[in-house]
């Protein structure tokens, strides 16, 4: 598979994948950046991947695999151990829950206590972990994971290749109260839906509410982390990245390939270009129209600028001190 | 029901609510702001609500509904619609999990995969669906909303028409420890409860913890949006709103109508009067006694005094120069 | 137990615990804090513990228990309380599932819809609430609590007695895309796990995720708060402590005792020393070598440093008013 050739033991068992620094035996690893190559010499790792040229200064236990690029062959090996691993889920384990008028395609893994309401759709090789909740009326493609306790709610659309982490929900009801004229609020019916296209990954514990009416629209190949909040009616432009614990406030549109650092924040209504980057952090405030923009700090501005502030910040001591100084000879001059 | 007056086809039949730009056939939509206008001429849906008094520019294939106030009639006809939809589920789905001693009212809904503990009081009209928890001796009052997967834990009391979603978990322990001389911490038993009054509702992945001893509470009227998390011992006064992703240190008390926006958070031990709002992002480490006050900023300050150090803080190079300047001025002095 | 002297009614019963401001009758409180010494004379309470010498100044109705130091014998009372609650769950409820090959210990509760996948380990008195998912080759020690709704990976390892709170996410794949050149990204494989050493807690609603390769890891007597993001390849020192909606980025690796305070943020690949303290929304973007480092900002400043700065920024619009003053002045000059 790696095409590699063979430095040693052909013979010799991997079971594991490992790091140079502390792999075992029976893991297999790789040495592509010169700087951990003293870790090879001491290696307890039973294969390790090389450059076809490597020359070892020391005696060495393991096995080599010499191959063109070490990196790319290990990721590649990684791709393929992954795939084992996660095709080793298929069958129903009991007891799981189907209701009626449900179409569930072929190949499929429910773990048990998993749920699924009425009128779904579900595609092939779909795997639905133990309490997993699919809500009535979902349509699920091909090919997709919902690990243990994903919920979706009602009415919900998944394209086709997504994963959806522990705990994430999909679909629950967009924050929107009438102020009414007793100080109470009264709950706006929440009755759209969330839309989820192709090849999206979503990790755990996150919440995407569903629109107010019509659809909470995320676009093929986002990438949303863990613990994000994505509000009601909001859409994310397709391969947009956000990181951890980032926030996205009501019917906020975004363009495609935005990147969003850790902890950002944006406000409702607004529209965000394609290319855009907000730093982690971020509290964003306004329509950033302009592709490619960079953008830091709250209420936000742009990359640069904000470190250049932010450096004089740092030194609003010193800089007193100088308006004191000046102050000084201010006062003195008359006296000159 | 709208009481309205038709004008087209009186015998159209709708199923879905839409919005005026992407209304497709069969929906009904509703035209308000005349700035959408152009909308209507081209629109699929089924029905449109519009002002008693509309006169069409062109040709319009859709059935007009004439009502004196489109936006409130349409609001009125969602409210219908999400009570049908909500209504629909009644009933016990098995397996589900009911432990002794529990009375539960009529009208029930209990998904699959419910968990109903020892002890448990439970009022009319609850919807408890699959996956979601109900520990021992929690108490539950009518006509609440437990969605997939919420978790309560024993002990907590629940008032009346309470919405509680996906994910969230109240009454998990209050992170309390004391430190030990071996630099190792001790827990502190958490062995208070959470206190929930009447319509209140809780978004999605949100996290109450129970009291040391004592209540947690959460007061009338409240709502809290997903990912919120509310400490040991706080107490959030009647009709606070809180969104996304804000949290409140433990012991923290708030008076009513407060207003949090997204991704505040607030210091333990402190007391905030009624009407305070604190802007996104807000860092509040002091209490904040006067009623109606607004706070932006960490540490946080008076709404318009932040402002105006942020306008500064925008500008620091140019300020910086101006003292350059200044001191270049000052040095020239003693040669003139 | 308390090896207290009664004072008053020696046959009182208490079935519960509370505070002096509000404990009703039969509950056990403490006097302690002199502050409070108003509040015995109209306290409903069964029991008042309260120091040896206390001399009531009106009369009391309750039965007052007279030790050495009230708030010691208090929490040690807490502690007693907290362990009949706790030792209460034992045995299986059904339906839940256990797959193959799984070994698991003596004493041990595991609720109804609760899922052990194939291959775990599990040791003595642990506690699998209902609907806690333990994937496929976890390994558990003795004397854990998994509260309902705990999600745990397959290849996890648990230590002994720790303790994981409802909706927590551990082992959830690590946030690693490879950029494309058609914009697109590309899953890097996460392949690692996460390793929890000895008595660690972690709140609600809390994600770790798994190594790309290796282990994530959070060391022996780590307390972790709700909503907190842990990244792939972290490794948190001994004795850390992290309050809630905190994140930590990929591969940073945390000293021993440090304290985190809540919403702070930390960039990925950076190391932190011992006993660095991060205070509250803090972001941290660079390595912080130095033990006992205080931190505050962002980007994050010596905590004094910090005050110093924010002190001026308060000041902004007086220190620009100076400038101007001094600028009249300086145009004045010549004209003198």
């Amino acid at each position: 598979m790696l095409q590699g050739e063979v430095d040693g033991n052909g013979q010799e068992k991997v079971k594991t994948i490992g790091k140079i620094e502390n792999a075992k035996k029976g893991a297999i690893t790789f040495l592509s950046n010169p700087k951990y190559e003293d870790f090879i010499y001491s290696s307890e790792a039973s294969a390790v991947i090389v450059k076809k040229d490597f020359q070892p200064e020391k005696p060495i236990q393991t096995t080599l695999i010499r191959v063109a690029d070490p990196y790319l062959s290990f990721t590649r090996l990684l791709e393929e151990y992954d795939k084992i691993k996660s095709y080793s889920k298929v069958g129903v384990e009991e007891p799981s829950f189907v209701s009626s008028n449900t179409e569930v395609g072929e190949n499929i893994y429910r773990g048990a206590f998993s749920y699924v309401g009425s009128n779904v759709k579900i595609g092939n090789n779909v795997k639905i972990y133990p309490h997993a909740y699919i809500g009535d009326n979902v349509t699920i493609g091909d090919n997709c994971i919902f690990y243990s306790g994903a919920k979706i709610y009602a009415e919900t659309i998944v394209g086709n290749n997504c994963i959806i982490h522990s705990g994430t929900v999909i679909g629950s009801d967009g924050f929107g109260f009438a102020p009414q004229e007793d100080d109470t609020y009264k709950k706006i019916p929440q009755l759209g839906n969330v839309v989820i296209r192709d090849n999206v990954e979503i990790g755990a514990n996150t919440v995407i509410d569903c629109a107010t009416i019509g659809s909470t629209i995320i676009e093929e190949g986002v990438k949303l982390d863990n613990l994000v909040q994505i509000a009601h009616n909001v859409e994310i432009g397709a391969n947009t990245v956000i990181a951890s614990q980032s926030g996205i406030s009501g019917s906020t549109k975004f363009g495609k390939n935005c990147i969003l650092a850790g902890q950002v924040g944006v406000v409702g209504h607004v529209e965000i270009g394609n290319r855009v980057t907000l730093a982690a952090k971020t509290g964003l405030s306004k329509s950033v129209k302009k592709d490619g923009s960079v953008k830091f700090g709250y209420p936000a501005m742009d990359h640069k600028d904000y470190l250049k502030c932010h450096a004089i910040f740092r030194n609003l001591p010193e800089l007193r001190e100088r308006i004191n100084e000046l102050e000084k000879k201010a006062l003195n001059l008359p006296a000159e």
